[in-house]
């Protein structure tokens, strides 16, 4: 009988570096070690009480499918969530609540270009945006970004001479995973002017709007989308401003009609994001801004507790991050995947050990971020300086 | 300004027939009468109360990511489901579990096919297998099937004639979204031999297998799948089963390791399903057996009562559906979308009217379908009775 081969389409879906090392964390805690998951944006910050007590209070039986749109309750509260922030032109027409930011970045990607059309991206990206390439047949062109400038833009030539006919978007992430890097408003500006002029779609995944520290302001691309209706798309998501990761609700918002229409078609053939998740988030505007504010200290904290300990340790280089809650660092090793997996199988100190994400695949260069890893502070103050600690001692300990 | 285009991609994803007349649903809703939805698998029949009291009794805060693999508990549970349908093979790295039977239908034809390859399905199909294939560009070739031998598969030669070189895989749907029909252990024997001389995937999409009627039995590809390990896939959902559409609970059930390493990879690169869902569907091996078999009864009464009612309206043809809960009804008229359509705007009787779906988007070959409906037999039977009666007066009535 002869063997029967999957797509090489399927070949070309890379692993995910967040979670390809998973499978050695389970074996360390089945062996009794305590591990700190620094590997993935999974906060500790609670959900809002209002949103847990939806699931509480349920009533509903059956639980039927949703609207492919989304749910009417939702779709107005984020019409108003997007009013509050000074979009006052953005209708329930323009979102679509999807499953997950996941969703909204490939329908995104599906949507603006052919099976070999190429999109810009900033290196190092989130590294999920290779998986919806992959999928969607799209090759992701890499701008280089450096630690050292804290991974902002470079200058205008060095992005423009990236783009060549077959370029149909540029997309950001701001504030940036996994650098933290939140865009200033000339870079934005920059962006904007050069998708304007090349005839791109400007793509700007925000669903770390809210976390901007040391009081810079976070700058959207709301802003212009009005000037420019068919060019511009945001992708956003509920996850990590309500602490709803499992919830998987994301938005595609856009005012261009074409796309719209076409992702609904898309959401039709899905039939519904989730029917309770979405109820869960139904009352988003009924959270008090004391939530937002106490979170954002927080998260803040984090950071600061990260960023004085690991400027500490010989070798280690990083720069403050602005937002988001990741940082990308560089590490005296050689190869971080190694040094990552060699956390969870062989160093323990006090029965505990910290994941972190290799940096690797947050690049599209063969070759780029083997030194460096990903640390997302997502886990309380304490538990940072133990992440913090952790690395200090397995630096000393390691010989790779 | 130029103006920017969307993907020519986007532009051949369909509109589903099942909800592109929702607008005017809502409209009709708007003005006060009342609607019976026919048009959609999305039943009345209640989730069983253990999964609602996994809602009632939540605890745990914040919700987080779930496993991309799938919730730890519910992978058991479904191991367990599968061995007592005597695949005692099936194990817990054979599963995945999807976002909805939707997610695992795109994953199977991008694992399977590449962009212009094909795949084999029997027309009239399940719908929203157009706007997958669109999304993964995959060619649909289509096998036609007729009404008058209830929707069975046509003979050997028949199905063999449609296979090139381009062709990857066989779909069915069984029992069968929209035809109802359930296949013999002789077709399933013929297209399981048609792949593997062919050396094609066999991909069988089993969501309705509980609802198979009149004692007949359901023919799974599970009895195939130790034989022929790399070739079969099985798609699944809990959403039918369980009466958990919004739950957005699917699963791709397959013993091709190939298969399982790139689907899990692109599971990765979403995430996870939604954490909420699973934690609900969690414990679904404790569901008694009367939960089945009642509901059995039911959607059999309402088989029932539609196939005797349909069967005295003049013009009306059916067979009697064998399985799910769908029937494909062919009427006395020109278009079903105008007429469906119709039956939203200006049809009421005592200010009701039904919500049905116009068959054309089951059909892959253009001009088919186009008098007949698709009928989902989810309300109970005394509306099944109105249904009836609505599109016995309508006919009478409509000019078209």
């Amino acid at each position: 009988m002869k063997t029967i081969k999957s797509s090489s389409r399927l070949s070309r879906v890379p692993a995910s570096p967040i979670r390809k090392l998973v499978p050695y964390a389970i074996e360390a805690e089945k062996k009794g070690a305590r591990i700190f998951y620094f590997n993935i944006g999974d906060p500790d910050i609670e959900t809002p009480k209002i949103m847990i007590d939806v699931l509480r209070n349920w009533k509903m039986n059956p639980i039927p499918y949703g609207r492919s749109h989304g749910d009417p309750i939702l779709l107005k509260s984020l019409v108003s969530y997007y009013f509050k922030l000074g979009a006052s032109f953005i209708k329930e027409e323009n979102v679509l609540i999807t499953t997950g930011g996941s969703e909204a970045i490939s329908m995104a990607m599906f949507s603006v270009a052919e099976p070999g059309e190429e999109m810009i991206v900033f290196e190092p990206f989130y590294t999920n945006y290779n998986s919806y390439a992959a999928v969607n047949g799209i090759k992701l062109v890499p701008v280089r970004t450096y630690g050292k400038t804290g991974f902002h833009l470079p200058n205008r030539v060095e992005i423009e001479k990236k783009i060549s006919k077959k370029t149909k978007a540029i997309l950001i992430c701001n504030p940036n995973n996994p650098t933290g890097t939140a865009y200033t408003n000339e870079e934005i500006e920059m962006l904007v002017d050069i998708s304007v002029k090349n005839n791109l779609f400007f793509i700007s995944d925000e669903v770390y709007r809210e976390f901007v520290y040391d009081g810079k302001k976070h700058n959207s691309i709301l802003k212009f989308m009005k000037k420019y209706p068919d060019k511009m798309i945001l992708l956003d998501s509920l996850s990590k401003r309500y602490s709803l990761c499992g919830a998987r609700l994301g938005m595609l918002v856009s005012l261009n009609k074409e796309i719209m229409d076409g992702v609904l078609r898309i959401a039709q053939g899905r039939l519904s994001a989730g029917f309770i998740d979405q109820k869960v988030a139904e009352n988003l505007t009924e959270i008090p801004e004391s939530y937002f504010k106490k979170n954002h200290q927080e998260y803040q904290r984090r950071r600061d507790t990260l960023y004085e300990g690991l400027k500490k340790i010989p070798g280690v280089f990083l720069e403050k991050p602005e937002g988001a809650f990741y940082a990308i660092i560089k590490l005296p090793i050689k190869d971080s995947e190694n040094f990552c997996k060699w956390l969870l199988t062989d160093f323990r100190y006090k029965n505990e050990t910290a994941f972190f994400a290799p940096a690797e695949g947050f690049y599209a260069t063969p070759g780029l971020g083997k030194n460096e890893i990903r640390i997302a502070y997502i886990l309380k103050v304490d538990y940072i300086k133990k992440a913090v600690e952790i690395l200090r001692r397995a630096l000393v300990k390691y010989k790779g």
